[in-house]
């Protein structure tokens, strides 16, 4: 999406060889009106999905999905929360995984109460670089018996495993930026 | 707010004392439709008070600054980030803060780039209890420079002395719901 690189290419810090900050539209400040064009693409690439929830995980992931939402017949938007990774109890949905950012392992959890085998969800997600949190996202799906429409990225780092990976799984993944490779001073794009 | 009462007397959970559980539309599933017409209501309360920008504080204060914007000529959402209470930096605006909730002291920080003088702020949030993550952000605000419309909470717990407390201060505080008293299967509302 032209127009998103633009603004990454001209906002994005790349900090080390490995983070990029997006802090002044997406992760920290949020242009809500920007936000909301990326969440009425999301609509157009899965239009006729059926999605009727949309999933994410704390706390970045909440702007994209309540953007998005409007577009999605104001749907019902699940926020897992990230806990403890020795903290899981018997009326959640949980997952471990690791933060490579943080350099921790924990959970994300969803209430049984929320997420059904009649549901069809959307996961959105800010950034996709190794895919743990997707990951877990995915598998939290998987044992709610919902079906799963696919997955909706802002930015994917298509140079990390992530996407491949669980593209592999079947898994619909459309990322609204894909980011070849990068350092400081150049952010170069994959090819759409 | 007689709709958003009426959601709570149906599907708020107390749990001991103290806790009130609003995690089917608010803390965990977002009913986006139904905080739409919240975010609607602080613009109204909020109506010619000149905010230009929306201070929030992950996680779940997100989702409600995110469904608000757009009846504030979508404006940015900016949310603090919680982090290591020691763990400030000069790039921030910062501020020490307890959470009664989950017994620790954390930090809440923005960055300078992200409120200046020039700004009017509206801070949201979810809850107001004791009062913690609003005195946090109110003196981020004040840090800043910026000028402080006001705060718009979704639910006061007013028999706890944080809106009472911040009130004193001269500031101005809408909350939507104000319940007066609470105990495991009865919820009693301040008169409006």
């Amino acid at each position: 999406m032209k127009e998103l690189e633009e603004r990454i290419r001209k906002e994005g810090i790349v900090l080390g060889g490995d983070v990029l900050k997006v802090d002044s539209f997406l992760n920290h400040q949020v242009d809500t009106a920007f936000l909301s064009v990326l969440g009425k693409e999301f609509a157009r690439r899965f239009a006729g999905s059926g999605v009727n929830k949309i999933l994410t995980v704390e706390a970045s992931g909440i702007a994209v999905a309540m953007a998005a939402a409007p577009y999605f017949g104001s749907c019902p938007v699940v926020f897992a929360k990230k806990g403890n990774a020795a903290n899981q109890s018997a009326d959640c949905y949980g997952a471990n995984l690791h933060s490579y950012t943080r350099g921790i392992d924990y959970s994300a959890r969803v209430s049984r109460n929320y997420l059904t085998k009649e549901d069809t969800v959307l996961i959105l997600d800010d950034f996709l670089a190794n895919g743990e949190a997707l990951n877990a996202l995915i598998d939290i799906v998987r044992q709610s018996g919902a079906r799963l429409a696919g997955c909706g990225i802002v930015i994917e780092k298509a140079y990390q495993p992530g996407g491949a990976r669980i593209r592999g799984l079947g898994v619909r993944v459309e990322s609204l930026a894909r980011i070849a490779a990068m350092a400081p001073g150049q952010i170069t794009f994959a090819a759409e």
